[in-house]
């Protein structure tokens, strides 16, 4: 099937740019409470299913013997702007298993936002594996290898227990066995599993309503979407669409970006999860379908926070004088 | 219609994301020589069609008494990347009609490219409309305006002589009237008018061949043209792609990006032009279909240079190690 268009980015009065994409809002028994698209299209989730990488990390009882807080959590679960904050905190997190940022195997880059980029040049500095977006969910994955005494080397692999770890979560969590035929490598180095959309979707049901699922994995996973909704800026950064996205709802919204257009999330209250992906794999329209996916959760109950989200799925677009050129806009199949 | 996927984009053995779009390549008498997707579809050609919006600069005669050379009218077509070559060119082109940055009402940002944008921050530079990727287009608005005694402010409005003789053009290499209905608004402040994707190709088309156009119309973008291909850093940057495509291809074939996904271009020993669009605006999916455009009307004649675009309209994807991850290709409909 071809998805349907849900993205659409207008110049005056014309759509000049579209997106085309699915999405799946699930409860923890896996009803479709909303959805377009190809639901069973098999995705790679990419950053966002950090979350459910964490989880090894609570499970194992390395968060608890590193006493990790819920900035740590957050930054476990992050993809980071690679702000002077989330750099320092990475590298205190590694510190507390004695290690430092030579044994971090996601690489450097850049950081993504400009301004930080060039705020790093006027400080003189240059990017080394802390900076990663990924940086904090690798140091995550180094305490549970330190603490289980494992070998650090390597953890990036598909092998090491590290990674076997986080895919059996996954699976638990989606229903599905992931195998190396559906099996990528991300930009930070790790596997990626691609599995149907919606079951990424009922894996943030499950953890957000504790059914479907064993206490204790439940309990690890509701520690750290806790620790995210209360540290947005540690999973993301200034200015970012999820730290905009948990600062509008307190607590009330999980919602974790990933490259290639995909967008995972969770309304707690609700039970409910949710996965999308555009199918070109654009930001500017995952964020915006993101929000739209909230705005639909939130109808019939919270009509002022589903206002909030709505008017997040829209938004202008101004050219280099600051003049209106068009906007970004969801268009949502009829419910 | 919905038009076809021409781009995948890999992660190991899945493809993870997909770009439909639409291409035209025409001959003078807007013959479809090759093409995919609705060659009707009424598009915003953005700064694909510079060259075009330049070619009053030459008709008007203002070209001929600034003394502009090849660099200079490469810089009128350009979206550059404000390299420093870039901003002092632009400088020198304003003196030329004793005007300065003051008169460039493009706006101002920082360079696209993060490495120009770092080395920026470096020199301890902040951006201005000189920075600007148009602002070589606008100095050539300008020294037209300045050379006809027009008044300068206001340049940038749609009924400003300047735009008038550059819509004026494009209706007639297109053989369309561009009214306010299809007018937006570019990301530089000028007009951009939509109109059939498949009439952008029949302009670079007839400029590419002399045909269907008035002799001296054609030789004043025929003399664009030739100083694009002659200086195409001026009209690009240091290791982009409308650089690399005609520096592999030296006076035999013209490409221009555009915002939004858009790329125009030309064979002039083949007196073909082209014209491409990707649905959700990606320039990783528009750079990729260009060089396979290009390959394509090549193809049958110079096999060596077809290979060459072939290669480039695929390329390697790898991660922040080096580590490949997968490849973005180009998947055009048989012949």
């Amino acid at each position: 099937m071809v998805n349907p268009i849900l993205v659409e980015v207008t110049r005056g009065e014309r759509v000049e740019s579209f997106h085309r994409g699915a999405y799946a809002l699930v409860d923890a028994e896996g009803k479709l409470v909303a959805a377009a698209g190809d639901v069973d299209w098999p995705i790679f989730p990419r950053s966002a299913v950090k979350l459910l990488q964490a989880i090894p990390l609570v499970e194992t009882g390395a968060a608890a013997r590193y006493g990790l807080d819920d900035g740590d959590l957050a930054l476990a679960c992050a993809s980071h702007s690679g702000e002077p904050a989330h750099v320092s905190r990475a590298g205190a997190m590694l510190a507390k298993a004695g290690l430092d940022k030579e044994a971090l195997e996601c690489g450097s880059h850049w950081p993504g936002e400009a301004d930080v980029a060039r705020d790093m040049v006027r400080r003189g500095e240059t990017p080394c594996p802390l900076h990663n977006n990924c940086s904090g969910k690798h140091a995550g994955f180094l305490l549970a290898a330190v603490h289980r005494g494992e070998e650090t080397a390597g953890y990036v692999g598909p092998n090491h227990p590290v990674q076997l770890r986080a895919k059996a979560v996954i699976e638990d969590l989606t229903g599905h066995s992931l195998n190396v035929d559906v099996c990528g490598t991300d930009g930070c180095s790790i596997p990626t599993y691609a599995a149907p959309l919606r079951d990424f979707a009922l894996a943030f049901a499950k953890i957000a309503s504790g059914r479907g699922v064993e206490p204790q994995r439940a309990e690890a996973g509701q520690a750290l979407m806790r620790a995210c909704m209360a540290e947005p800026f540690e999973m993301s950064g200034t200015g970012r669409a999820c730290m905009a996205m948990m600062e509008a709802a307190p607590g009330k919204v999980f919602v974790k970006t990933g490259a290639e257009g995909v967008f995972c999330g969770a309304l707690p209250e609700l039970g409910l999860g949710f996965a999308l992906k555009i199918d070109d794999g654009a930001r500017r329209a995952s964020e915006a379908l993101a929000a739209a996916v909230l705005a639909q959760a939130l109808e019939g109950g919270d009509a002022g926070l589903a206002e909030a989200f709505s008017g997040m799925a829209r938004r202008s677009v101004e050219n280099w004088r600051g003049t209106r050129t068009g906007e970004i806009r969801t268009v949502l199949p009829a419910d």
